[in-house]
């Protein structure tokens, strides 16, 4: 049988990265295109004490069906923590649990999108999130990323000549791929720009509590008290990836229509991995954990930038980031980016060509993204010096 | 802000069962309408043990990012499993595991339906899934389901007249809601047909191990030589529907596409839960459990029949289930059955009335849904008491 797919499976693409991640997962291969938190950096003993407790005590809470908006003690921590702490959260905002932050993407497109709509997001971005729009057949709109965040005048231009823009999609701390965040100017224009025209923010901000360098900055959500922002958190990030949990902040009347989607997509998401990270928001030091990543992913950051510098500055430049996992190098234009990647895989040294994050074909890059967190401090030494040798031969 | 939400999610409705749950879900109501395992059948120790096991020994593994298709391990273990049992799955098949078989439903939909096309279900169905296919704005053509499965007649004519057909949707085992079980040659004649006029079939399994009377029919997949049966299973009925672990047989070319449209949806699912559905498959008698499961529903099912019988045989009939866990009852013309669950509602009995299941909201019915795996055999005898109470009242 000859099968006939959908409009919106045939456009898409499966994830470059994941792609990469699979030909380039043999055991000699140096890490730079994943963005896996480091294994050394699982609490794993905590978590291993808090299933047994979980599986002892409330067996059947943990093994029955559960509500699609999420456990509610879980929905409650999160909603206490975030607004105690960073102001986010009004008394018209709800919470549901996802799995994890690409699935609030995948809800808030679901929940906002017709077919042919556009959404405005930074170029580059996240490959997930994008091809999450497409798979939507959204029209995406890539205004391009500065190193303080989105250029706003390409951005007000866009809303208004643009067609049916829904969305505006943004990371604005230390953005994936480039590792560059919004400065506050920025995010206070967004917010307005967006109120102006009626769009709703999806603010994904997954890397948060990685910042390694100066003070947090406010994120939009925390401004919004007009309801126009999802906020997308997680904490495959800062506990693990593979328990997939993450979660949407956002009015009570999208997060209804969000649950209603996601009832339609996986009914809930499972109870053991919710109740998990409710154990850990309870009973563990959250913050002290945080801090012991930090200082890991800060120390990789500093030795791969450290490398870089001293290795092959004469061949890329970057933007050092404060915080995140993801370095943004700029090839110098003598050298083909894609020509540059495949030689480097050749060299088993995985980083991921730029081209994969750009919100449209045609925009072109030279860029390529490199990743810290994954590698060991072996890896980030020889990894570098592997791509100084590949940047000579061109 | 007045927020303009997708076509889609305009149309949908929550789960009238989920929202009848919410309602009813107090201490003191007698629950016939979830479809929840009995809470005494979970092996919570099994579990607790083994996820002990699981994140002593492979601690990165359950906690780091996994691939989209799933934990390899589990994804052997199915195919062998089904092959061997079954005769499912042929060398041109391939798996992927799932949030619960709602998310085969959800990837089928995605990667084979536009806007507009057409799925043929039965009618009754199960709402999730209707409601799936209503997310993808896809036409609903219901069949009317008999009492040996889905009407083959009506169905050759829909596939004759209806435009865009692009999938046939069956439940064949204790079909939820009706209970009924699809016969072999309807099974046979169903798959000639949707051969012969291109279309896929999709093949919801999830209470085929639930049989209590007479022996196993063939699965339609396992007639599959040409490929055109998605099939999907679940461990949701047989060993905890809160670890959201299920799992399609399909094409490897229906795989990859579902694979893509997975990792704009969730990147993976999660990996304890998936390693803990391997580690119980590998080291336990999951015959002798699911032995024990059958025997326990099979029990209830005979206490409520009996009931049935004895309490308000003048007011309702129903086909006895042959597994499963739900009973079809269709009550006296002269008793409206709106008002009639409503008023078991406010005497605390929770049925689901048969309007929810319906493809269309033209299709008339005066059905309700019964389970008898949620409640207890207290709650089965005194709940058929209270339906008896509430019949004569009309």
């Amino acid at each position: 049988m000859k099968y006939v797919f959908s409009d919106r499976i045939s456009a898409l693409k499966p994830s470059a990265i994941r792609e990469i991640l699979k030909v380039t997962s043999g055991g000699n291969v140096i890490p730079f295109a994943a963005g896996n938190p480091a294994p050394e950096v699982f609490p794993a003993d905590v978590i291993e004490n808090i299933a047994s407790k979980i599986l002892r005590q409330q067996p059947v809470t943990a093994l029955q069906y559960g509500v699609t908006e999420g456990y509610l003690p879980l929905r409650e921590r999160i909603s206490e923590d975030l607004k105690a702490r960073f102001n986010i959260g009004r008394e018209f905002d709800e919470i549901i649990i996802t799995a994890g932050a690409q699935q609030v993407v995948d809800l808030a497109a679901k929940v906002f999108l017709n077919e042919g709509d556009t959404v405005i997001c930074e170029s580059p971005s996240f490959i997930g999130s994008l091809n999450c729009f497409r798979s939507y057949n959204a029209c995406l709109k890539g205004i391009p990323v500065e190193s303080d965040g989105m250029d706003i005048e390409l951005l007000e231009k866009a809303l208004e000549t643009e067609k049916n823009v829904k969305m505006i999609y943004t990371i604005p701390n230390f953005q994936n791929p480039s590792g560059y965040t919004m400065s506050l100017e920025k995010r206070k224009a967004l917010y307005e720009l967006a109120l102006k025209h009626n769009v709703i923010i999806l603010e994904d901000n997954p890397y948060g509590e990685l910042r390694y360098t100066g003070e947090d900055l406010p994120s939009i959500k925390s401004f919004d008290d007009e309801g126009i922002v999802i906020y997308a958190g997680s904490f495959s990030k800062v506990l693990s990836p593979g328990l997939r949990v993450g979660y949407s902040v956002s009015p009570a009347e999208i997060t209804a229509k969000m649950t209603v989607g996601k009832q339609a997509s996986d009914v809930h998401s499972p109870m053991i991995c919710q109740m998990i990270v409710d154990r850990w928001l309870a009973e563990c030091d959250t913050a002290e954990h945080i801090g012991f990543i930090r200082s890991v992913y800060s120390r990789k950051l500093n030795l791969m930038c450290d490398c870089l510098d001293s290795e092959i500055s004469g061949f890329i430049s970057y933007v050092r980031p404060l915080g995140g996992l993801f370095i943004w190098c700029e090839l110098d234009r003598n050298i083909n980016m894609l020509d540059f990647c495949k030689a480097a895989a050749a060299e088993n040294v995985a980083v991921v060509p730029g081209t994969a994050f750009m919100a449209s074909e045609s925009d072109r890059t030279n860029c390529f993204r490199l990743n810290f967190s994954t590698p060991t401090d072996e890896q980030i030494v020889e990894g570098v010096k592997i791509l100084k040798k590949v940047c000579e031969k061109f």
